[in-house]
């Protein structure tokens, strides 16, 4: 028996679960190794943070993805090095050997100017993020109950998100739902007129990734919640207290919640030269990463410079997921020299939610906003969970809220306290 | 318009929640303190730490329970200290004035001999605590997974459980449950029958609050389940990797899981003289404190000793939720001059399950154990969960349980690491 072909893939995301999936049963052995034990589904991070889904509802254990398939093996480790000269993968639980490499690592928060004050911001990248988040926001509106001093309060109630893409502008619309139906129920003598929510963008308009109607609309929404939108609004500093933008205005808040970018997130032990912007690992139309046949990137962390794509493709799960899928088919073809097939992104559209009744969606020939808007993007997160026991929570939670116009979360599990290490 | 009486209670567990919602609407001002925002539903602890329950399916938010009933407030705070000259009660978050003060504080964990090695131990008394149960099993079996060295996958695999009342022995059929349904098809390669669970009681039988019957059946459940129960057995030290007894024996494991008791947890400011067996606050038939008439305590934390109840009625929520709603009679009895009434404890029976099938009932006229005391377990707790939506959720996880033999969760959100503080 000849030893099977083994493909390591770094990464439990988007991109490394489409293509592990891809490759079961196949007649290669594949690791995933991933820091967490489970793939998150991070388009859904912001209703974890506002109470909206359990983590349970998008997360789901590696393992049991994979569970009935032989080939597929997982390690729950820290990437720490790859050595791409021995064909080593070096990790926190030790080296692992591999004939094919697949770095789908994602991407990481890019703090820019705020980078030095990046312990005082709230983010949104991880569950646990977004657990503290939460945390934070019930352990503020607790605090406000017992605070009479009006500047303190309104530090306590005021929330800044800085960054307008769909994660800012959902976590917006989420808190602006939660300021009129869920707090005045849970908070009655807290006076919620207090409570301001600044959303900054630093470009012209808001989900600057998608079409002008979405734009436009997302606006209004989010004007109409009570959202205050402030567009080319650079922010230039943050002491905790008070954030300040380039144009000198200011807003106090103790609450500024950081979706303004990311950038890739590469393993180290890669030559320097396959480094392009955004922090990102530039890969061939195979996904090769330049000087190794044997070690490609996808997704978030793979940029791919075409004349059609100067700035690489968006860093959106659709991409990953398609990268993932067609690798497995180049990666198998490698292997029985058989010539590779080039990526082409299909664009099957883009959509955000504003709240209630409210999304934007962009299909490729058609755009459309509002109420249908919103059940399309609700049906199209709920059967992209993954397992049935995540869909039918998300459905039943959301069929609730809708119901009722509450969250059905607002339990502060483990309080958060700033400037300490988050675990 | 005089001002109405207002009565302070400590806690939200099972005797203030009792107490609160039978003086809803009353010509009373109620302020339920506790630490935690939520209300959690003890007996079932042991489903979050082995990944049968979401916490968010045992727990409910304070505020949410009391949502439309003006009377009662809550506020979120560490209880410091009680001046009863003054009728003051310190908290974290300011001095509160009563008019009448309940103290239902509940119970802690009481290590015994085992105080000073504390910090090694796992334990059930809190949701954090449950879920870093929970994150080191499962990290544990990671690790299993990397693990070549026998002495350390034994240490790693092994798991003690000290306590051999209820939260002993539904641990341990939970995890034996585990290690046949679970664990061999998510760690496929896993030679699981290195992992050996013993159960430590240091009395001659388990469940020594149940009768006979029930002894008997649970240890035979456990046993055919593969759990190695010792009885007598007094567990003598723990040096983080074997835990030794007194009969000279030990068991190298790195879980020592405490269930082993608990005592009383007073409030500060109180007379010494109040203080009795157990740790608990001494309190006659209207459970007022002694020396007090408008100072009481309910629930794990008093203590009636009377000729039938020698050492204080059980520690048990019935008691609790008996008492608080006799409490919020006499309170009012009180203030209107009228003469209190005796609590007199009405027995409605107990009950504890090993696992699937299996548990035992013992009701004040009849015992009974097997399937249908199974489903009589799970509907009495089902029913027994505050808020639609956690008896749905338990209700579907556990229906999915038996029909799968499968347990829903095993995300490791956040990592446990030991001897660093348990926040």
């Amino acid at each position: 028996m000849t030893k099977k072909p083994k493909i390591v893939i770094i990464g439990a995301g988007f991109g490394g679960i489409a293509i592990a999936k891809a490759l079961k049963n196949k007649q290669v052995d594949v690791l995933i190794v991933d820091k967490h034990n489970y793939h998150n589904f991070q388009p859904l991070m912001y209703q974890v943070a506002t109470g909206g889904l359990e983590p349970g509802s998008i997360a789901y254990p590696v393992r049991r993805i994979f569970r009935r398939f032989k080939n597929i093996q997982f390690r729950m480790a820290e990437v720490l090095e790859v050595d791409p000269k021995t064909n080593k993968l070096k990790t926190s639980a030790g080296t692992v050997d591999y004939d094919y490499l697949v770095v789908a690592t994602g991407s990481q928060n890019n703090y820019f100017n705020f980078e030095p004050v990046k312990e005082q911001l709230l983010t949104l990248k991880s569950i646990p993020d977004a657990l503290n988040l939460r945390s934070f926001i019930f352990q503020n509106l607790e605090r406000a109950m017992l605070t009479k001093e009006i500047e303190k309060l309104t530090e306590i109630l005021n929330v800044a998100i800085v960054g307008g893409g769909p994660a800012g502008i959902e976590l917006a619309g989420a808190l602006a739902e939660m300021k009129r139906y869920v707090i005045p129920r849970d908070f009655p003598n807290l006076d919620v007129s207090r409570m301001h929510v600044n959303l900054y963008e630093a470009a012209p308009r808001l989900l600057a990734a998608m079409s002008e109607n979405a734009s436009e609309k997302s606006e209004a929404y989010l004007k109409k919640l009570g959202i205050n939108v402030f567009l080319n609004a650079k922010v230039s500093g943050y002491d905790g207290k008070k954030i300040t933008l380039e144009d000198g205005s200011d807003f106090i808040t103790d609450t500024v919640i950081w979706t303004a970018g990311v950038k890739g997130a590469p393993v180290k032990g890669l030559p320097q030269e396959s480094l392009v912007r955004g922090n990102r690992l530039k890969v061939n139309a195979f996904n090769q990463i330049e000087g190794f046949e044997n070690i490609f990137a996808i997704g978030d962390v793979a940029s791919c410079i075409t004349d059609d794509n100067p700035r690489g493709l968006p860093m959106l799960a659709p991409v990953a997921q398609q990268q993932g899928r067609l690798l497995s088919k180049n990666i198998l073809r490698l292997i029985s020299g058989k010539p590779l097939e080039a990526f082409r992104y299909k664009d099957k559209g883009t959509m955000a939610t504003v709240g209630r009744k409210k999304a934007v969606v962009d299909l490729p020939k058609f755009k459309f906003q509002g109420s249908f808007a919103w059940f399309v993007w609700m049906f199209v997160h709920i059967f992209s969970l993954i397992g049935f026991r995540n869909k039918l929570l998300a459905f039943m939670d959301w069929f609730s809220n809708y119901i009722s116009y509450d969250r059905p979360l607002g339990l502060i599990i483990r309080p958060y306290k700033r400037s300490k290490s988050k675990n």
